[in-house]
């Protein structure tokens, strides 16, 4: 009898989420996985803001694929998906293509730019390990140049944050520590550095207790952070952004515009004709994409929603982990051919946002926190992801653990 | 009695050493001492090609000015020459001005690019410690930026070195030694990137002893450096290099192209009217400007006929400090009324190229070394040069101990 094979694409949380689980669920004799990824390793999507700071080194926050993985019992793959062919049960890569029975779609987010103008051309996007590292360069070079000129060009040292949302508050918290560092490399009066955070919503972190909103905004001004809130970016130039609020027009020059503000799912997503809003998937509540029985799809490229606030959940590594829980469940329970599918429901703990290294904000188990109890929670949390993904050896390594 | 005015321009070797022996000569009270530099520090610029390809840290090459004088003899003032009116007796400086009695000009080196177009634009130079930690900070971007892009450009890995001189040898040495590191750090194939050191002479090191030259080229072969010997780079572009060779013409693709085969005086010689070469004034044996009674040009500003080979000796770190020795000799001979200068004749106790910091090539006291013995030499070479300038802690302090 051949054995059924399970093909995962993605190594993010929810794709390695699932393979931790299906290893513990089955025997090697009992299905053939395979996992595909684009790179040899698995990144912390959520640290990927201090990574693009230069605030801890991309190597902090990747991991080997073979080190996550029972290589007894799962293939890997380290190609690029390049199409989904439903039809046909077939996943085409650049190199090569393969067959499933079962396929977890888990191909993580990109960056959306909205359609504003020039933001694809000239802005970075906070979206993977090679983004994120040319990012921290790119600030590194440019301050490098600004001593080399004759007429100084102090957009050089200007960096624009585009939104005020979740990621965009934590990197600049990140860079609020990096930039006095940034200063001293480089020989540059810290007052010439400007770092300005640009938010079209009437609010920073939008969504978020009021209170906590005015801690960070605050703490992070105190630290050097311009906020332009209810502020639109509506281009991005070579040279800089064209911003509007209340119809007053205002060009701000700048070498580092950093879009911080969107993201979306995989374009596979669309590529292979899902019915998709943005390059995510509105599953059922066992994961399947709509109209298949083999195919799940989880992560950010899917889309739930709350039924408390009618509203899809966000895009999460607290909710794509807990699906992949979820997916390696019924992708087993559909082997045994049980009809019953276990239905997913977040378990959402919390959220904790860090304002660097040393500060956060958070709502835990109902709580606000802020301050060092919120930056040490930040710190379980991200041990805790680090813990489901790998055990105890994985913390030692790469955990964080410079409480204070 | 007013006290005699001494003004020094530039802090590099000749400058310093000026210093450090005018403070031996001189009380507090014979002279009033003024030191001028652009930084306020003084760098050690034959260390400049490490710092370039980031082997060394900035920091490393470098001591802050107040660390090497004695300011209760000297006054220090960090501001930019802008011209010299030697009518006038009076230094114009971008802030400020200043009269002397006795004028030592110290101005060191700029890049000569012999008008060939493109490179000032384009290419960039070895010449500071902003230029060369802009070096090392482009190319950590442009290889950060590879893997970032669908269409791989590889000329992003390509690096191209203009002059196969001392300083080109010694830089592509350290780049040998650099690029795994790069590769490492950003994820690339080290079978994608290329070190092409370009030179329009028949030989490498032209003037050094040919078998000297065989060992440098075949190491540095070995380590993966190019070599394009008898070739001219015809232009520089935005997207390269234009070489010629025997009549091919031939276009080279890099990110990165550093110009190290031409030095010149500098361009303040030039605009206060100095009879010059290249921005180079041919002094006296007593190091005095021709015309002048108390203007004394020193180091790479200053040119000196070698007798034995009827050529200017070149512009050397070893010739420059042992200038500053003459030069503080002949101001306190003159302070004291004597007629009869100090003759400079530069004691040339041999010269050491490196290879990286693990090779070297050259000669020392008329004996030929390479390998570890020209290795252990250069560090010899380098740690003397500091101890000249600022004793032994300052040796302890930044030396270079890294012996094997």
């Amino acid at each position: 009898m051949k054995k059924p094979k399970i093909v995962i694409l993605g190594a993010g949380y929810g794709g390695i989420m699932t393979i931790v689980n299906l290893q513990k669920k089955l025997g090697a004799s009992d299905a053939e996985i395979v996992l595909v990824n684009k790179n040899d390793y698995h990144y912390e999507t959520t640290w990927l803001h201090e990574v693009s700071a230069g605030t801890i080194h991309q190597d902090r926050s990747r991991v080997p694929v073979k080190n996550l993985i029972n290589t007894n019992k799962v293939t890997f793959i380290k190609d690029t998906v390049v199409d989904i062919k439903l039809d046909e049960k077939r996943v085409l890569l650049e190199n090569s293509e393969l067959t499933y029975d079962y396929l977890v779609v888990a191909l993580g987010y990109e960056a959306e730019t909205f359609g504003i103008k020039g933001l694809k051309e000239y802005a970075f996007t906070i979206t993977s390990i090679n983004a994120a590292r040319q990012i921290r360069e790119h600030i590194d070079y440019v301050f490098a140049t600004y001593n080399n000129e004759v007429e100084k060009r102090d957009e050089l040292l200007t960096i624009i944050v585009g939104g005020a949302g979740f990621t965009g508050i934590e990197f600049v918290g990140e860079l609020a520590n990096r930039v006095p560092q940034l200063c001293k490399e480089f020989d540059i009066p810290r007052e010439k550095v400007r770092v300005i955070c640009v938010e079209a919503a009437p609010t920073a972190l939008p969504g978020f207790d009021p209170e906590l909103v005015e801690y960070a905004v605050t703490q992070l001004e105190r630290k050097g952070i311009e906020f332009k809130i209810g502020t639109a970016i509506k281009e991005c130039t070579e040279e800089g952004i064209i911003v509007s609020k209340d119809d007053q027009v205002e060009e701000i020059k700048s070498a580092t515009v950093v879009w911080a503000a969107g993201v979306r799912g995989s374009h596979v997503i669309e590529k292979a004709g899902f019915e998709n809003m943005r390059g995510r998937v509105k599953v059922s509540n066992s994961l399947l994409a709509p109209g298949h029985e083999d195919v799940f799809v989880i992560g950010d490229c899917s889309l739930m929603i709350n039924p408390e606030t009618e509203r899809p959940y966000p895009p999460t590594a607290q909710i794509a982990m807990q699906q992949g829980g979820t997916c390696a469940e019924n992708i087993s329970r559909l082997m045994k051919g049980q009809k019953e599918l276990s239905e997913f429901k977040p378990d959402i703990k919390g959220t904790v946002c860090s304002l660097g290294h040393d500060d956060a904000i958070g709502v835990v188990y109902g709580r606000k926190l802020f301050g060092s109890s919120a930056s040490f929670m930040k710190k379980v949390v991200d041990n805790r992801s680090l813990f489901l993904q790998g055990g105890a050896g994985l913390v030692l390594k790469k955990g964080k653990f410079n409480f204070f």
